[in-house]
């Protein structure tokens, strides 16, 4: 064995005859560490548990493995430990100031490949990604639920195509995108379910003859069981997959929102107005006020469809392969994390943002938005089916168009020879009533009672629904964090009893 | 009116002055068309729910509302339905059909948009092929058990890097392929959850003022209850993209597995032989037999992670925007589809292959493979370091290597040579019994006893699992199946009483 | 050999031993026919080519080939040639039908693989389908050209976040979309010239035994050249990534113009109305004109994007593996022509559209569009730098906000306010000329003079540049068109005079 | 104005009545800068342009011009410039050093959005990339060249399917990559042409009242030309689309030679062995020695692809948003840079490999691969056609194969079996020669001389096309370097004499 540190950790003079490349170093090595410097927490915790489990079994004598904790929660403290991309993958570096400290370092890897130790604190390190994410999305789902019951009276368009298509409220429409985030939410604890196991325990992929008691690491570690089949364990495409789903299914429905944020914020719509501290200057142009943080969700959810990609791609490989592992350790955790950031951030634009009820009663000014109302109200009172009513409305506002004029000023005069021109007779029925009625925004949208519609109770009643489902989903989440918090508390205390570690 | 009927179906005369552009019809409407078919019947079960639900409230007279169901019970049944581009989307053209045979037709419409129509049945549709999916998936999950369990003491090496790495059996190998499919399972299970509420009765997006009773239809479709939000309902892309994720986890599972299969077909690998049923003959070249069905499971995979980039960045628009749904009308039953085939070809290959136990034993003979079982057992017998009994084995290897021989040919003498220049003493130790325990593959195989590892007990005792798993899963699906069916065939049997149709 | 001309297709009794399995045929050889479908044209010219070379070469004795040659262009001709799948793919397909015709057929795959007559064909296929790319271009150019010629007086904001911006013109707006589909077609002509170059002649992918004159089969049909080298020429999967890096390139610029006018369609905007033949009416809704058109341009865009994922990774795979080119042979037609399809329309949109001068007024009316017009003078007439004649706008902008008043309604007095609390002196100046000034929105458009701003007559010197430049690169695309088109009548009447057949 | 330098540079004050949100600065500020670090040297060179230009025009006083260049050569010289989120991004940390330095610094906006000064450094960022990536390119075509040249002798298998095909050499095999590799580079060349356009001059987007010679600006930045329309100058997505696909082309073509590569140093295939500076050890395999460079530029390829993925989709929005630039600042030159590393890296992989002829020959030990030889020969010397000959082979190739024997063992009364039962009489023609000729390998391959082929002296003439090619653009590339280098060193010689400035 060299004396160089690096030719230990890289095995250079026993299986290796060479160093490695200065161009792997530079390129390949240093883009795996990076990737994986999120999980070096991780890799310590399981570090101590396969040592202590392994020490348990006799396979690591009592001396030795007391020296290795030692160092093990030396390391763990160890402000000034900084991997370095010659000493190749957080693993080695990690081994390499491990041997520095103590010869008893040389009984780390036994029956375990490096992988093994990067997958299990892969593992942990996104079901703490996860319990970020959803506690983000039930931060964002609050936020959202409060400012629909703040509008929940607040009347305006709602659009398809952004042409204004039936009268709602600010409410009724911003509370729309929060129900995406509770799927989320869901979606994201039952991956931490498939995530919270543990695949530790295996040799290379398929066991090893030292027997290292799967169970017992995985209770060490605050997994609920080691992952079944011990060759899928090591691998598990499909988490990342999922895994990426949610981060993309979060920030589009973000971006969703974001992007009627920008149009709403045009001077043109005039709805809402971003706070100045979610808006950027121009450089150039002294009145402008740009929604950058809106701006800046939307390429968030365009650069994770793009990892998500990716990631997928990763996995198209034989199997066995690193290469599927060496994007996923960074990747999917800075996912996640994205997308529960981009959540936040919208929320709290959305919490901050003016609603402009008087440009918006403005869009609604002229009744487009009441022509289905009146339709139907038609249908209903004059006993014609909607096909009518619907050309009879039809041609009114086309008519009236004609004229330059609008819905709004529509007269039973007006209704009436368009009634007439549809075939249907208009002496059965009272035209003034219907037409006030049916122009009469805020009594259209209170009309809406069905389950989920517009009126202001209903939304009311879901925005309650919506928090108390956030409020239960946190609480879920906080039981994990609880869970693995206590299993880490308890693995830092015998190891240090182990050790003989007062600190 | 125009009497073009034409005309009618897409409002010309009435709100547009002109008919589409031929281009718009050739290009649009027809590929519109085109990924809407698969929905006809479902839109057939949505209309006459739709239809008998505002007869019940009153909203339809008895006698059209009766014309109006009759007719629908014909659509349903005719054959002949040949929709064209011309008449639009697949709603318009059937009401076209219905218009040419009733004038009730002119009230199916009321209080609803296209878009719900045949969003309830994308619904319904999505519904149908997570069925499918999970079927297909129970039927490769128990092929691959199967295989599994018939090969448990088919030893071979297992691969890292395609550089062989430690001893296994065929059995361990090919059910590591399953239990990613068990996990698409429960995805799937999840997604029904979330797909099977009905979106329907909710006018253009946030309800109407003819209240349409909206757990009254999701009852009659069969589903568990109307979605929450009414404008959720209509748009819910969240739906599309996890739809996505499963069938691409799906597939690219199987083509990591393909992949591995068509190297092990290589007359160099020689493990496996595909039968000739799932091979193609060349054309030019006599000898040849291509494994075309896993050149074609890795193919769709490829192909519907590009669905799937293309079905997010759908969703990244602004909300309420109709190209959104266009795309996933088609794509997301279809890609459901396409993984579930994928599956089951994949298992009839696997199911249909020859392993070959020579050729595996001769990848085996070498014994390069028992390289840390050797070292394992140092570590154990020798009580040395892992590191220690790492670097002799590492050097032992490379010693034998430089002498044209293999770890198959080791002697004792030279393992003891090895170990003295890792500075381990050799005398403690039997190194002939340690040699011959280490390079025994089955010995070391059956030795691997943890739980998932590769003993063919412990590979017999997952068998047994995942085929219960995969029992009961689709015990759940077919449950639902018949939850819908039922729902269906009431549904029709209270239409064709309400319609007095005695067919 | 079987009697059943299906096991003639397939080898079945030569090579292989059984039939494809059912679900093989109906999944993999189904869609791999459909993908292929487009082809059939060009794989009966290269087969014709093919032949000819070879019994140039002596290789297919004269009787056979005259039979050969009759029996392919009979094929041709055949309008009831229908492949299925059972008989696998489109080559083996044709071989079949020959077969029935003429035992010439046998001579048919000397030297070939069915792969190199496809991929040849392809070659043609995709040349063909840049063409019609290239000239849709040309059309989508001039058709933005003009109409940026027919507003270029025609003022309106220009806008970044969607918030206004400067004043520009329509013309100018409309014309910026031209020029990346003048980069587009450029792209075209350059991916041209590497697809027209033949990857016939090759044996399986590095030659054969029987020399075929790859030069001489190449200008039999029409290509400058052979593909250099043999092997490269039977995948090239860079030509694929390319070709749908057009394709997304020319739908992403679309979609950018779709979806602003998509906004600017909008009531609250109201600067184009887009023509009734390119809307969708409602069935809900009697007022709606939906932009449908402009909704599917932005739909293909989101597609191809998928298809580019997809193809890019159907590419990563070990070389010489036949789901490279399965994907290819369908996909990249059709993007190409959807790409072109989309130009069309939405060219078709923008030439029938009404730009509303009057609302664009409206959206200037309150002068914010000219703040840094206005700075831009302060600081030209002022000589204060930029940073404080910036400041000073701004905190006019605000003050006058604040006021309910905007910068149309400004004063000279406002305006030296502002100058001096932003520390410059408004003596020397006349604030009233320099307000006067800025807030001529035509006089600030007219002003822009450098090359390719805004100013009326800028933008009509580049239109004639961008119509100058379609037209040239339209003329090279028809010299390609009449050279292939030349090419292949040349090869039909060589083989019609060959097979000695008069039609 | 606050005394707070963040809030001069963020129009606190002016425009802006808040301080950005905490989270606004850490998530979207932050990742916004990281993402343009890379452009910090261009931007002051498009600083010093801008300035001298007018200060040429009289729009910048003499003085203050003076000033201001010297603070900014100040600034190019800055070790010590940290950039920090709290102030915005590139551009207005620079502004805010710049205005700590001197007052001057507010003259350095006029005329300009931020946007312009940052996308013009991105053109000549990414132009610089180009150069970059060609010269990787150009290293590794020579490479490969070299090493085809090296192995043009080397006989081997060719596979498709991973199934031997016909017999070629390494060097025919290998140079098939090279190809490709240079067809990128005309790739990049054209792009190169496409993206040395200057955007700058053009006040926002359609041009400024004070005219800035954008011709001037053009080239003093060593640009070819302006781009021709100002508002597509702006934005131009088309080539970051263009830049991914030539970097995903690259890479995906490496991934494929990668993954064969990997299989080939498979101990099954053992063709080629990857040097130890290529490899990695395992942690707990002894034996192992894992091709991780090649695994690595597969990654490579796959990040890339997702990169491309989000890239489009970041274009498909309204035009005029900020985020389509966001993500392309620092993915397009971050995209070109892997593409050319990872082409070293495999270079430098293949060029170290060494080639196991032994093995090669094994692998055609049974002459399967010599199965199309001999049909063809069959062909020429028994005039039968390709049919019967291929059917006759494929049948005795099925026959040895069922007596355990090989293709290697046929005997000429084997032969002549065949051919009966094929229908075809052997008397006519020499068996035992036909079998020689076509079982000799070395003489097939030799005899594949048609352009592009296998034989020897072909690959040797191809090896030197490539080569001269690959040095003829390397000299184009090395001249656009010279050019901007010359226009750069200009351009601070000018504004060091203008500044009066003797460093």
């Amino acid at each position: 064995m060299s004396d160089d540190p690096r030719a230990g950790a890289l095995e250079i003079g026993e299986r290796l005859s060479q160093s490695p490349s200065a161009r792997l170093v530079a390129l390949a090595f240093s883009e795996e560490l990076d990737g994986q410097m999120g999980l070096a927490e991780m890799v310590g915790w399981v570090d101590l548990a396969h040592t202590l489990c392994l020490a348990d079994a006799g396979v690591i004598p009592q001396a030795p493995a007391r020296e290795l904790i030692g160092a093990l929660l030396d390391l763990q403290r160890a402000g000034a430990f900084e991997p370095r991309p010659e000493f190749g993958d957080l693993y080695t570096n990690r081994e390499a100031w491990l041997t520095r400290k103590t010869a008893a370092a040389g009984w780390l890897g036994v029956a375990r490949a490096r992988r093994e130790a990067l997958t299990t604190a892969y593992h942990l390190k996104v079901c703490g990604a996860i319990c970020d994410l959803c506690d983000a999305l039930g931060v964002a789902i609050e936020a959202l639920s409060a400012v629909s019951l703040r509008h929940k009276d607040s009347v305006m368009p709602d659009y398809t195509y952004l042409q204004a298509a039936q009268p709602t409220t600010f409410g009724h429409y911003v509370q729309s995108f929060a129900w995406p985030l509770l799927r989320d939410s869901d979606r994201s604890i039952e991956l931490y379910a498939r995530m919270n196991q543990c695949p530790a325990g295996i040799g290379s992929a398929n066991g090893s003859v030292i027997t290292q008691d799967r169970r017992a690491i995985a209770r060490r570690l605050g997994f609920t069981a080691p992952v079944r089949h011990a060759r899928d364990a090591m691998w598990m495409h499909d988490l990342a997959i999922e895994a990426c789903a949610i981060a993309v299914s979060v920030c589009v429905n973000l971006s969703r929102l974001a992007e009627d944020l920008m149009i709403f914020a045009s001077a043109e719509f005039g709805f809402v107005r971003l706070a100045d501290r979610h808006s950027r200057a121009s450089k150039i142009m002294p009145q402008k006020r740009n929604p950058f943080a809106l701006a800046f969700a939307r390429a968030t959810a365009n650069r994770l469809l793009g990892v998500q990609a990716g990631v997928a791609a990763a996995g198209r490989t034989p199997s066995g392969q690193m290469d599927n592992r060496l994007y996923a350790y960074g990747a999917i955790p800075e996912a996640l994390r994205a997308a529960g950031e981009a959540a936040l951030l919208v929320a709290e634009c959305v919490d901050d943002l003016e609603f402009n009820q008087k440009r918006a009663l403005q869009a609604l000014e002229d009744r487009a938005v009441c022509a289905a109302d009146l339709a139907e109200r038609l249908t209903a009172e004059a006993k014609i089916d909607y096909r009518r009513a619907h050309g009879a409305v039809g041609r009114l506002v086309a008519n009236l168009e004609a004229q330059g004029r609008t819905l709004a000023d529509a007269t039973p005069e007006d209704l009436g020879a368009a009634l007439r021109s549809a075939g249907a007779g208009e002496e059965v029925i009272n035209t003034a009533d219907i037409l006030a009625c049916a122009l009469d925004v805020t009594g259209c949208v209170g009309a809406r009672k069905d389950v989920g519609c517009a009126s202001p109770k209903e939304v009311a009643a879901m925005a309650e629904e919506l928090s108390r489902a956030a409020r239960e989903r946190r609480g879920q989440i906080a039981q994990r964090r609880a869970d693995r918090k206590a299993a880490i508390d308890a693995l830092f205390a015998e190891a240090r009893s182990f050790a003989g570690d007062a600190r």
